[in-house]
């Protein structure tokens, strides 16, 4: 087994507990080789300290310090994960800053050695809607284990995420309901302004821990209304971050209104940094978005699905739970995009849903992961082409097809 | 990653769906290579149409057609599985026989092209004691899953069997509980024994269906009582099967019984034939009753305890939702045995577990499969160096240690 045995090898030997005396660590890069004619999509790549991510990207969710059902080294030989998220508000939770910190950080402690990015807690604390209050100092909210109270701020969510060490690192945001008041979602913009700058001093006077550079993009709210999301994308790009978020969508409005903001906000964002629309979400939501000039994706959709049995596949959606599969010894996907897809059939994949098998979600984790990497990267393949845009066109009603 | 790739390619391309013109197939063989000089251990190999099969072997229980929480090919590669369980009850209720038999048996159906057992139905009917009535006919018993009523007896066990087509097939026995009253186990006992005749006939009346052979094992029983023990393990002798199982034993009775009835039964059943000890157990279990002569075994305890988070080592066990490895970030196991047992840390394994994560299960599976896996291999070795008993004697306290 050479390659996992591989890995300890280039694993970083040591690490740099206390960096107040450091140099300046090298800034995250940002290059795009091809630009679409027919529409605003582009392939770039991001480098990284952990490595070089090509874009666009799918990026899966490791809530808890790991991507569920899914080995840390299968993300990177069967899925080809270029970079995975973690979520601040849980690992805040379990395993706790102390322990991320004794073990170098959660790279070393989950043992993956590509680039982490990390939510700043913001949206999890939004959804604790019965138990939070948000005042201007920050958000007082109550633990979905225990029950006990706690507090984020601006600063205690960047030093949460210093102790965690991801590459790319979040700004503290309000991330607003939908539908939302417009007097609300104007106060609530502004108060993630203001919280951007906590973020930064806060960045500016605490060093990194662990030897390498965190970047810190900030996130433009705003909801649905396209003023305030003007106001709130032109104060994000002045900010001039290497990397910029949208945030405040797939929360429940229509899809058209994503895309509508989601063309705007790209508009006026910088041209020359990645964009990361955040918690987005179905495949062809993914390439509507690559699209309107979108790089980076996350969703909790390829795996929560997967958990209920609905795989996606470049010919469409298929409900492995339905009798109809119960007889179809042909191989989950044909196209083979993991080794998992050609290895077992449909039918014995049906069964093990059927009798609530672990390795049901395991299969099908590893193959809508696979799928979501697939489905980026052949963007990409396909703007460098030229062809992204009928490409796209070609595959929207497809990949919507119920098999 | 050729070496999943490669398996479909050896993977049987046609399989016998009609063998009523077949001509005779070979027999499972069995032969020694080594016996311990200062125990009854011995070192062999079971030779069958889908593989060779080193002794003493452990075999991981894959209940309904899956080993719970790992892929098939981690059962190849890592924990180097060289035969499997399936369980005949479970098989039957999900998903059924006419469903195995359209996918070409059980082998093609998992896709695992190594051998595999099956049990006879006799100790899960047992298991279900409240719902289940026992006759000469056979067993009356209630679905655990809905409730339907169901009926075994040896000739249907035996053609659910043949639908499964796994290599080693298990007769249909009654498994008595423990403690049970004298006269009740002699009469289940002789009923076992009328059993294993219909179960011959049917076998001799109906071909294997998938162009390999399938090889009856009968069941000794008896209970814990010697008498009984020495008249079944006779009468089973005189069967002259290609191997022999002990069952009735690890049913609650104190290991001193286990060994002196294995023991005993091991004297009587013939020297030549491989002797499978079911259901049977812990580490040192396994070993003292590979001193007694038992040269395969089977148990759901590496699996299910690994889902309660339980290691198994060499060292002893370890119980890694203690606090006491919070902030060991050693590996989970410094030997080796398989790819994760390096990969991750015992803190980030507790982390897992801690928060209910499916990769806490996954590894814990695969470490203590892969424990036991080792634990017979290396059983093997010591007989072949004739340093087996002293070995084993040094073994059995290491492993009841509490890490």
């Amino acid at each position: 087994m050479p390659r996992r045995r591989q890995i300890p090898e280039t694993y970083p030997s040591k690490i740099v507990s206390n960096c107040s005396d450091m140099v300046v660590l090298p800034s995250m890069k940002f290059s795009i080789s091809h630009t679409d004619s027919q529409s605003k999509a582009r392939r770039g790549r991001i480098e990284t300290e952990h490595g070089t991510i090509q874009t666009p990207v799918f990026m899966p969710v490791g809530t808890a310090g790991t991507v569920k059902a899914v080995h840390q080294y299968e993300l990177e030989t069967e899925v080809k994960a270029q970079i995975i998220l973690g979520n601040t508000y849980h690992l805040y939770l379990r395993p706790g800053t102390e322990i991320l910190q004794a073990a170098g950080g959660l790279h070393r402690f989950m043992h993956w050695n590509k680039p982490i990015l990390t939510d700043s807690g913001g949206y999890q604390v939004y959804s604790l809607s019965a138990t939070r209050k948000i005042k201007e100092e920050g958000v007082e909210f109550a633990s979905h284990i225990d029950g006990s109270k706690h507090f984020f701020s601006p600063e205690k969510s960047m030093e949460i995420q210093r102790f965690i060490g991801a590459d790319i690192i979040m700004a503290f945001d309000e991330c607003t309901p939908y539908p939302c008041d417009y007097n609300y979602a104007r106060q609530s913009m502004e108060l993630t302004h203001r919280w951007l700058k906590r973020c930064q001093a806060y960045l500016d006077e605490h060093a990194p821990l662990y030897g390498h550079t965190q970047t810190l993009f900030p996130i433009v709210q705003g909801s649905t209304f396209k003023d305030l999301r003007r106001i709130s994308a032109e104060h994000i790009s002045e900010a001039n971050a290497h990397g910029n978020a949208i945030g405040g969508l797939s929360v429940g409005e229509p899809a058209e209104s994503m895309y509508e903001i989601t063309e705007q906000v790209c508009s006026i964002l910088p041209l020359q940094k990645p964009r990361y629309l955040m918690g987005v979400g179905t495949p062809v939501n993914i390439l509507e978005c690559i699209a309107l000039g979108v790089d980076m994706f996350d969703c909790v959709m390829p795996t929560r699905n997967a958990r209920n049995g609905m795989l996606f596949t470049a010919d469409g959606i298929i409900n492995i739970k339905n009798k109809k599969w119960e007889r179809d010894f042909s191989p989950i996907d044909s196209s083979g995009l993991c080794s998992s897809d050609g290895y077992y059939s449909r039918a014995y994949l049906r069964h093990l849903f059927a009798s609530e098998e672990r390795l049901a979600a395991q299969i099908a984790s590893l193959h809508n992961l696979s799928f979501y990497l697939w489905l980026t990267h052949e963007a990409g393949k396909q703007i460098e082409a030229g062809t992204f845009y009928s490409w796209k066109n070609k595959m929207v009603p497809r990949l919507q097809h119920r098999l």
